[in-house]
């Protein structure tokens, strides 16, 4: 088994299968708005983790299609609006939405996303119990995303957010979907109550070790090519795991440091470099990707009542990429 | 029958019923710009419509109260985005989402009634095939409203609309929720397909009188009393239908005078009052007048087919009150 060419194998049945969703119509501005995230690319990490989900339990991965679609396009739809909230301009090496095609149809083409989120995940061939649950854990995933992405933006005006604070807002904006791919892959393959429950933790600790490892490469990137979204973090007081950590270690004049420039939006090139060098010395660099493995152990643990398949050894496989991947 | 006892009676059993989408938790401030619009009135016509539209086929009442919760929830969710692209600073009288939370949390908080929403037909105790039928036709209604936002707004930019143009943007826009309001109370009571597709059109056409009585009023105000909305419209150049019938009517100077003034964000008092006092004189506030009474004889001619009842009685009221109320 090779991740990446079966990764690449499901993504191209996926793709075929959800330009459904993507059609373009009129108001053309509109629908252009609409398809252009996501054709833009993206890893489908989401629809490739339900399907691999539903196969790992003897389901067809064909099956868990519209609702693999359903997750994408969800997951489309909060990044653009996120985008707006975020003032982000460039989204996979593009101008975002927004900066393309004005605020409104950004706000109105993540709209349209939405909708047809629903839409697909209606395409599925279950029965209506089953329908039921997929359908409200899809809808309490979107309202936990809401909830995250609100508490994200809070964080940043706040100056102390413990780690507990900070797992609670990840496992909502990002453990959720994954967590929900995990399950609804499960739901229409068949699974038994614990094997859903076991897919589902997965997805959950694999959606905390993809995002803090996000954390830590943006951070763990040599000073000399220290990119320009870590000065923005750092301007903007985000509250990454690092900073989390940092500002729990922190004593006397580091404490001092942290309170006048984290958060300071016009803090100079040379007082951000001070924060990096201070995560740094903290070990908060190093604390974060320790707390990436944990939980990427904790996402490999979960399965481990999964008989043997192929589709078993990609889920595992996915966790050990989400850890050591670069970028 | 009294249609305004008869609609605050019912107001008064939805009002109990969707408190349960509005709860309060936490990040509170997310949850208090969802539950801000929600609670701050509105008529509940829609709400109204599914029910008394499910009641006039026999249904029960209390069977559409979830879908018609969905139905009200859409309709504030769209009203908050609606509002953060057309930079309205009022809503219902009071400061509308985006300026009392903030555009963040508004984008947020629409969003949140958007899952809401679905959530809510989600309890809807009918059988699958039919509900598969009315969330379809709830998606449908969602891209429907986001076509004739993103329309509306393309208008503005134009210098020429048609009758039949801007006809099928109301229709997306207002008209559709209506539709669907009608269409969804007869599913859910079990109507026939003649008797569903009655309540439909009926919704459409009475949508359409709505839309096109409220373009009415705002514009038959006397010039003594001309209100800053007006002022606003034309600065914008907002293609109403009395707008557009004057674009049609116009020759010569008039047509000039509209080149210039209409749409022009800097015009002053005195030439906005030139073109209000223009759709005076080329008929046209009369002419919206008498499209719209047109669209309410369209309404009132679709239920013809349904049996005498109260419930029947009620929706014919509907229709005479959307054309004569004065707000």
């Amino acid at each position: 088994m090779d991740l990446q060419s079966e990764l690449a194998k499901r993504t191209a049945l996926f793709n075929t299968y959800w330009q459904r969703y993507l059609e373009i119509k009129q108001p053309m501005m509109l629908y252009e708005a609409s398809q252009y995230l996501p054709v833009a690319g993206g890893k489908r990490i989401r629809p490739f983790l339900a399907m691999i989900s539903c196969e790992s339990i003897s389901g067809e991965s064909e099956k868990a299609l519209p609702f693999a679609a359903g997750l994408e396009l969800m997951h489309n739809f909060t990044l653009v609006h996120d985008d707006i909230m975020d003032h982000s301009m460039l989204r996979r090496n593009r101008p975002a939405v927004h900066v393309k095609f004005g605020e409104s149809t950004a706000i109105l083409s993540g709209d349209m996303l939405f909708a047809k989120s629903f839409e697909a995940v209606l395409g599925t061939a279950i029965d209506f119990s089953t329908f039921k649950q997929l359908q409200q854990d899809f809808i309490n995933c979107i309202i936990a995303i809401c909830e995250g992405q609100q508490l994200d933006m809070e964080f940043e005006q706040r100056k102390i957010v413990t780690e507990q604070e900070y797992l609670e807002m990840i496992h909502k904006k990002t453990g959720a979907l994954f967590e929900l791919s995990g399950k609804g892959g499960a739901l229409i393959g068949g699974g038994t109550p614990e094997e859903v429950a076991a897919l589902q933790t997965y997805g959950m600790a694999l959606g905390l070790a993809f995002q803090i490892w996000d954390d830590y490469l943006d951070m763990s990137s040599s000073a000399t090519t220290l990119g320009k979204d870590i000065g923005n973090d750092i301007r903007n007081g985000k509250k990454t795991l690092i900073a989390v950590h940092s500002l729990s270690q922190a004593t006397g004049k580091q404490k001092k440091l942290i309170d006048v420039i984290f958060g300071d939006r016009d803090a100079s090139e040379h007082d951000v470099m001070k924060i990096y060098n201070l995560f740094q010395e903290l070990g908060s660099v190093q604390y974060a990707q320790q707390r990436a493995l944990y939980f990427a152990s904790q996402a490999k643990e979960a399965i481990s009542l999964l008989k043997p398949s192929d589709a078993k050894e990609l889920l595992i496989q996915l966790v050990e990429y989400t850890i050591h991947r670069e970028k």
